[in-house]
């Protein structure tokens, strides 16, 4: 049984999902594992994970436009508001979805289905460089 | 240390929530894994895996109630909607809850809690067959 | 390659978010493995687990506050009502959150972030006693 472990970097501009699917394969190819389980970790709070539709990229407009409106910037009752208005919005967002998700692998590759890709949904709108840590293991 | 992987195919007909705690134990009971991590994975991005209150029925329906109420068909903003009325709304039900869950096992069996089942949700009104993955990796 | 299983057990006393980073951590800590998979599991379906900022307490009262709203007490449509007033909206907010989160290990720690920290949400008013299977594999 081996191991691999690696963190990859994903700068962000803006509310959105980034796709780092062809990230997360080459990770696993490039290890020499055949079977074996992926663990995608977030190492933040105001950003999340998502394993989404990646053929029509109206689908990503949609689940922007979604949780933008389920978890409006402005609602009068926060009491967090010190790190501006999309901040509280985004530790909400995050909680709604994921931080961790685990992909088996079989055959050399993560078990996604044909429409599935992974994604970063960045909640917040200035900037950010996010951290993603994969973690595989698993048998050559 | 020892893997197995295997593929579970769900019939759905029409959204709600199907059970298959029965098959997720007899993975594990059959593989001979005493001590491990078994990870419970879907392919696909329009239903979506729970784990919640197996014993009484009304839960799977308020829970049912609960989310087409949230993500009601017919918001008027969506902009994906080719794949007929249902087909954001069931994206966004899945990033509303999980794609992939890790459960441990602990003396031959998964650690569910007294009252504890998985389920595939469907968020479909059509059936489907779903495809959900099975890895278990520990010691005999 | 080497397991390491323990279950915690966190008494909670009403609605909120009950941190065991701490905990999370020494378990690692103790277990003398380097490089792994941390899973920490539930085993209920009315309280949740929750990766989220431990910087400033105002984040925990704002994600309680959305989730009261969201899934309030007195939704007359609910059937499953015999437990009490918040138990189906406790099944709601569990099925909105985790059940189950796969931390990376790196140099003997969970790779959390520097504002993250690891929460039970409790979801019903009175106490409980609740228990969170803490699973270990990696390797010294």
């Amino acid at each position: 049984m081996h191991q691999h472990i690696d963190t990859l970097t994903i700068g962000t501009s803006g509310q959105g999902l980034y796709e780092f699917t062809r990230q997360a394969r080459g990770f696993v190819a490039s290890s020499g594992i055949r079977t074996g389980l992926l663990t995608v970790y977030v190492r933040h709070t105001s950003c999340s994970l998502l394993i989404q539709e990646n053929a029509d990229d109206d689908v990503k407009t949609d689940l922007g436009g979604f949780f933008r409106r389920l978890v409006p910037e402005g609602m009068d009752w926060l009491v967090h508001t010190t790190e501006g208005p999309d901040d509280m919005p985004a530790h909400i967002k995050a909680a709604l979805t994921q931080t961790s998700i685990g992909i088996p692998v079989a055959d050399g590759r993560p078990v996604f289905g044909t429409w599935q890709g992974i994604y970063l949904f960045e909640h917040r709108h200035r900037p950010h460089r996010r951290e993603v840590v994969l973690h595989l293991i698993g048998e050559e």
